[in-house]
């Protein structure tokens, strides 16, 4: 599908600053493609439909994922779980998207996993450093996004998960799975 | 078994250091079995047995783990995971111990996990302020174990996964579950 449509698609679907925060992950994505030989076509894609759930009612994404089989480890969870796989779904099912590496950059683009693609990485990083995000440790994550896609990734699911152990919110599994993958010593 | 057969067991298999550690996590133990009425004999069976393992070699607590059905989630990960699991094997398997909640106190006294029971929770919380512990932010933890189990079990299991993430060190997914399971909020 063309950028255009979309963009159609999920603009109805998000508040104006959430459509905002999308563009300049389609933006940074397609950038981080370029710089490390991924297919922009497909970061495009899965940059653009990556929050396309974000606002979806839990309850409603929780029925998708009891009746379609996917995940049942995600029932507990709230939006900011949900809405990834969600996301993925919705594109393989209403937009016809086959492509798994799509697909799975939109699954985990929150979570992270263990053994994440190129494109799952680039969606990631470019979802946590795109020019409208503002937290404190965010030009150090740019930074580190320049010169090498491996150590943008370590630093990015660190601080994520840093945050969250701070804050004392709660952590998906496979976000510790990620992390530990990315610290790339001995257990 | 009485404490003089349980201390003559362990002695051997510890330096001097670990042991006075291990002295001190029984007294903990007992002390806070009396405060929330768990049985302090099973505090004191589980506290001086959980570190028995310690100092064995990574290979031949692997070569247990595999050879006797153990969770093969641990074979990856070093002897700061695997020394509680072995221990209860060994407690087990050589000194006759069939309490199942004795065993689980010792196994998990390192990650914790989810829905801990009593006699777990004392142990880990033992083991993490007895008096010859010293670390940054102890001495709230011990006020937190004089009033309430679960809100010290919540500081201690909080405490360790922020000294990991911190250190970049790896986390054992049971320590997320047992941390999730403690923020006891709506994931």
């Amino acid at each position: 599908m063309e950028r255009e449509a979309l963009l159609e698609y999920i603009r109805p679907r998000m508040p104006e600053k959430r459509y905002i925060h999308t563009i300049g992950v389609m933006e940074t994505a397609i950038s981080l493609a370029k710089k490390y030989g991924e297919d922009t076509k497909k970061a495009e894609i899965a940059a653009i439909l990556h929050d396309l759930a974000k606002y979806e009612d839990e309850d409603a994404m929780r029925a998708i994922v009891r009746e379609n089989g996917l995940d049942v480890r995600l029932l507990p969870w709230g939006s900011e779980i949900l809405h990834g796989p969600i996301a993925a779904y919705r594109a393989e099912h209403e937009l016809g998207i086959k492509d798994q590496d799509i697909l799975n950059a939109m699954r985990y683009h929150t979570t992270g996993r263990a053994g994440m693609s190129r494109l799952e990485q680039i969606v990631y990083i470019a979802d946590m450093i795109e020019p409208d995000r503002k937290y404190p440790g965010i030009e150090l994550l740019r930074q580190t996004a320049e010169g090498d896609l491996q150590q943008a990734m370590r630093a990015c699911i660190h601080h994520s998960i840093s945050f969250l152990v701070t804050a004392e919110l709660p952590i998906y599994p496979l976000s510790i799975e990620c992390y530990n993958d990315y610290l790339g010593e001995e257990l």
